[in-house]
């Protein structure tokens, strides 16, 4: 383990993170690589060069995930994977995805180098589209590749100018077939799934800690929140006779928000949108709107604050009704404890501490865990900050991750 | 005074009310008539029509306000004066305004009629642009009448289609004087100013009032708010970590509405604007704007509550800090108790029961308060509508105001 890590090279780390960053750089010092562009796919090509000096065979599906096959010594076992993303927000950082795919093929290197014998086969992923910025929703690769989508109504997906994800796809793939890389089959086995990301989020850098281990991904519920009142004249209406649905949509989140609070702090209850109608400086407003984004690790919390939270709608708020409109869910995901106590394990082994977290935002691992045992690895983002130029980590970290990711692999590939 | 209110007619009244109605009649039963539009014109010159059947002689000032005079045995002594204003809003009703000049109109009718001998003249005035809908600000009249406002800065005021006051009121002009209606100076003394209005609110009509003898005009502070956080992942950040600028702006939306609650219920406190960014669901807000119109009739609880108002936004909420920036501040005006003493006797001995209250909306008599003795009239309108097509009034209540106007008048001129 300890070889494994120490032929981790933080210098060829950084110059590939240097490298895929000008793949769309931005003068800002931020990425625009959108899925499937221009830089999308020289970032991809860039990628399958990498494949002969890992001794690895690039291959791509139909809906273009790429992956670097290194053969195992015994083939016909399923390959233990890695991987992210390659793709970014238009006003993206150099990390949120890229540093995973980058963080697996130098641990492959790192194997390799370090000379270590792989009994199963081992394999590097760029899922397509996980950011869904250009074409709405995002994780299109690992959706399509473990079935929980369609490849058909994938690729009928539009961008803003009307370009179907289709058409663009099947461009990259033209390229990709010219540079003489193979086709392979969705859906194809695995014997687990490891994807080393940035945290998004401030948890590790306020802990200190240079990697963490992720148990799983919150569950997220939004809902349309509408207060109804009656309109009136701001100087002549009296307090008694007022139905504000100001009044009544303020008291309504309050009563919300403290509905929410823990003790541990795990839950993630954010109103973020919230208008008012008909927004005149003198006229008591008569409807509200506003947005809850509510996240939790555990179906049961979730469940029980949805119900709080249509009791209190219920209610009566400064003389004005409330509707409670649930917009969408996505169940929480708890990656399998054998593959975390692995991670622990190593982490163990080679003095690395890593802290337990949850995952605030989505990833590709939240298809893949249907797939097969699946788990991540964070390192910190400075100031939890994502999704914008100014997202920054301290090489030192990915290099702390990159080990870690490099010697679980190993054990998984025993 | 029973003589002079029996005098009063209900159907000269309602004749008048939708003959006046029908300049700038809408289709969905409200009235467009604006401040110096031909309509606004056509309702002038209607009026100017009805002078030489009360002996008036009808006259108009340089910003347009137009008066018939009617004289007094004793001609050197300052005129009683009453009226209101002809200018509706774009979506107006048939009232606001339009029936206070027809009340003082058919006030001046039943004096006549009654036979009673003025000892002072008295005049019905139209005062110009009160609304402020066409050229903003409004009560441009008063105004300038009463030299709050100059006359060339008011002519410059521009409608939205880039037409200045001083052009449409050079055209409404020119038509008066094809009319042979005499020119007449600014700012010429009065001995007291009564106007009948509509209430505006729900105040009469709640206690079952066909009058009410109005003490003043609420001041009113206008102020903008804005609570600055950090915009963060929705579903990263713990709680501990967030400063949530719409957590704390709801929180100290809900400390200065606590601040503003009286037992009396006259303070009007009302959040009409609130405005969240960066507005997506999934990220906290960094910035909250707000908007407080505050309004009470006591110049000294206004200032106690600014002071509130500013201790509250220096304090920290949810982390976040506030500003609160004064916007605008109109004085309380309250009228004097001479004058509201001989409404509550006329009214007495008329028999009718007319109830104090303070109006929360602005009127000419803001400006004419500084210029001579003013006081106000209101009668109930349905549901406190006005500024709307449904604007609704009853009959009985405008007779019943008119006959406490024209007695009061009566006894202003003896």
């Amino acid at each position: 383990m300890a070889a494994i890590a120490a032929a981790v090279s933080s210098e060829r780390l950084a110059n590939d993170l240097a490298t895929v960053a000008m793949f769309g750089g931005r003068s800002d010092g931020g990425v625009a690589r959108l899925a499937l562009d221009r830089n999308d796919t020289r970032a991809r090509l860039w990628l399958i060069e990498q494949a002969s000096a890992l001794g690895a065979k690039a291959s791509v599906d139909a809906i273009g995930n790429v992956f670097l096959d290194v053969p195992g010594s015994e083939h016909e076992l399923d390959p233990v994977v890695t991987g992210s993303h390659l793709d970014s927000q238009p006003t993206g950082g150099k990390y949120d995805g890229a540093l995973g795919v980058l963080a697996g093929l130098e641990a492959l290197r790192a194997l390799k180098d370090a000379g270590f014998t792989l009994r199963r086969p081992l394999s590097l992923v760029s899922w397509t589209n996980e950011e869904g910025a250009r074409f709405s929703p995002g994780t299109s690769g690992s959706a399509v590749f473990c079935g929980v989508r369609k490849l058909d109504e994938t690729r009928l997906l539009e961008d803003s100018d009307g370009v179907n994800l289709g058409s663009a796809l099947d461009t990259c793939l033209a390229e990709l077939d010219a540079a003489g890389v193979a086709r392979r089959p969705l859906a194809t086995p695995m014997h687990a799934f490891i994807e080393l990301h940035i945290e998004q989020g401030p948890i590790l850098e306020r802990d200190g800690a240079s990697v963490g281990v992720v148990e799983g991904i919150q569950g997220v519920s939004w809902f349309q929140v509408t207060v109804t009142g009656s309109a009136n004249h701001a100087g002549t209406t009296p307090r008694a006779q007022r139905r504000d649905a100001f009044e009544g949509a303020c008291a309504l989140a309050t009563a919300l928000r403290k509905a929410t609070w823990d003790d541990e702090d795990r839950v993630r209850f954010t109103i973020g949108t919230f208008s008012v109608s008909p927004g005149s400086v003198n006229t008591i407003p008569d409807q509200v709107t506003f947005s809850i984004d509510l996240r939790h690790p555990e179906t049961e919390t979730l469940k029980a604050l949805e119900a709080t939270f249509n009791q209190l709608s219920q209610q009566t708020w400064a003389g004005c009704r409330a509707t409670l409109i649930p917009l969408s869910r996505v169940e929480p995901v708890a990656f399998p404890t054998t593959l975390t106590a692995l991670l622990d394990d190593t982490a163990h082994e080679l003095g690395i501490t890593a802290p337990h977290l949850v995952s605030g935002a989505f990833h590709d691992a939240i298809h893949l865990v249907k797939h097969c045992p699946t788990a991540m690895i964070f390192i910190p983002c400075r100031d939890g900050l994502s999704h914008h130029p100014d997202e920054h980590i301290e090489l030192d970290d990915a290099v702390v991750g990159t080990q870690l990711l490099a010697a679980s692999l190993a054990r998984l590939t025993c």
